[in-house]
């Protein structure tokens, strides 16, 4: 297999192998805990674009990373894909703290306990029970993230050198969740609220770490990691603002998500923040109610959706959100020019800056 | 100020100054996780027995660690600290999975966020608020704890050689949260399970883990391991015997949460498997009724405490428990006389058993 051709299929190898050994010893020692670890590994092996690995690859690879040299390859492998658990412990906690019901297509981790504990009808609630699984399962796969990061088979000068990368991401995803629960509970509909939560949570947490992380892997200049900082900041709001579009007028089953969840659980989005701005410089206050009443109403219905969809067209958040991803991709193409990655680093970088601005799902 | 005789004062140094700096950049991006930091700090630094960091140290100092080398030792101080971050981490986890609401004689993390909540008459439920903060509180110490071992001041073989330890203590802590919950909802009160949960979840997190890994700070052998992995797996589990009998009788005064907590959460203990399985023997049925209806009963009054704890002496398992204690007591400090410790680990040990085991808090 090809490193660069194949990468998902490679971070799912290494993935795979870490959560066989990493719970070995464990199931051997105590087997109730299989039904935890296999749920772990479900998750993780069971989907998933492998957004961050690939940005991290593809930072290690333009700062001239070269897998020629296959047993560093696979060091860097372990590093990168390491950050797939970061991501289980980030969607399982969310998930739970959204009391989302279902992820890509299956009962989200605390759904799936529940369910378990009310088919052997256990003692105490469901709820509970699926509660504490989900909390649980979610610590394992962030402590698992470190260990498979820490126990990279790579050089400890290279493991360091990618030290305040691998701290800074995951702070920094942390601090997004609780400033994106904080700005719903607050009711903060500001535009500079939606975008804080979009720089944090997303640009630093899904583009730009991953790729300081792997460019600091091949000992990248401050300025080069400045560079891609910079490609990666703009990309990764425009990927949210691409995220918050699908998470209202997205095909659930091409989502594996209900469509209008995002509005049910009451996130302040940028499109949310733009609809109720535009719908009150406008007058239009029937848009504005519209959206207003429908952010955080868990019980709104698909018909109800539609409606909040047809006022955020016709205010024009639709558009504006459509021309400000534009407007990102493009600064963030020109970023990624100004680089000057080792190629094929720039072309699979723009193929991915697509994919992740141009997606249905 | 002298290492081994102001442990504690120092671990709460280093944990201080790590605290201070981990959080600096992300305070200064997004302020709004202030709130986030200063109640970990808070948490991490206002109390605790330092435990788990003591046992680490006297297993670094037996093993033959010198702290008359002052930057080894700092290092080292470091590196046991971080256990502390972990101990964040399950106990603010725990307090949510459980619904404590007091730790140490304050509110829980859940309970303080959805109280700040409840104050601002913020959106939403105050529960739902507070459960996310604890969440994300509680993972932010666990990347922590991990970013504060990783980053002690020490040569990378020296840090490698812990990584075992460091590898295990997370998984099985983990292991033993979901072992215990299980059991509480399947309502196992079996002698075995409570001595599977006691083994994993506290022997092993609070005693052999910690010792482990202070010892391979110090380059021990695997012999020397192995005798403190059996120390340590009869000490551990006759602390957690102590804290069974604390959990029902002990002082709310002195210990900071509610007397018979551990009963209205269900917790099957060895003191109530061995209470429900001497009544039955003995056919007092009064006193299983009694135990029986007490195990996760939320609304538990403190004269029906009472009665349990009545009980529980009559059926003569409280005299069973502390014959156990004392029996474990004495076989770990057996089996660390054949360890053969440098000085004054042995002695500082022995006083650290005696305080874990005869302690009325």
């Amino acid at each position: 297999m090809d490193y660069d051709a194949d990468l998902p299929a490679h971070v799912e190898r290494v993935l795979a192998e870490f959560l066989r050994t990493a719970g070995g010893p464990i199931r051997e020692i105590e087997p109730t805990f299989g039904a935890g670890l296999d749920a772990l590994s479900g998750f993780v092996l069971g989907g998933g674009k492998r957004l961050r690995p690939s940005f991290a690859w593809w930072g290690w690879r333009g700062a001239g990373g070269d897998p020629s040299d296959r047993e560093l390859a696979e060091g860097v492998l372990h590093a990168v894909a390491s950050l797939e658990l970061i991501q289980a412990c980030a969607l399982i906690h969310d998930d739970l703290i959204d009391s989302s019901d279902s992820r890509r297509g299956s009962p989200t981790v605390h759904v799936a306990f529940a369910k378990e504990h009310a088919d052997h009808g256990w003692l105490g609630l469901p709820s509970t029970f699926g509660q504490a699984a989900a909390v649980l399962i979610g610590d394992l796969a962030l402590a698992w993230a470190d260990d498979m990061f820490a126990d990279a088979p790579l050089p400890p000068a290279t493991l360091a050198a990618a030290r305040p990368a691998w701290r800074a991401i995951r702070t920094e995803v942390l601090a997004g969740q609780y400033l994106d629960v904080h700005t719903q509970v607050t009711g903060d509909s500001s535009v500079d609220a939606a975008l804080r939560i979009d720089r944090l949570k997303t640009a630093a947490y899904t583009v730009q770490r991953p790729l300081h992380l792997g460019a600091a892997l091949a000992g990248a200049s401050d300025e080069l990691v400045g560079a891609l900082l910079e490609f990666g900041g703009d990309l990764g709001v425009a990927f949210q603002l691409r995220d918050d579009l699908l998470g209202v007028f997205g095909d659930p089953s091409v989502t594996g998500k209900p469509a209008g969840d995002d509005l049910r659980e009451g996130k302040r989005t940028l499109l949310v923040a733009l609809g109720l701005g535009y719908a009150a410089k406008r007058g239009n206050t029937a848009a504005a109610g519209l959206i207003e009443a429908a952010i955080g109403a868990p019980s709104l219905t698909e018909s109800e959706v539609d409606d909040v969809r047809a006022a955020l067209a016709e205010v024009g958040a639709v558009d504006a959100v459509e021309q400000r991803i534009e407007e990102l991709t493009s600064a963030s193409l020109a970023a990624l020019e100004r680089a000057h990655l080792a190629e094929p680093a720039t072309a699979e970088l723009t193929a991915l800056a697509a994919k992740a601005t141009k997606r249905t799902y």
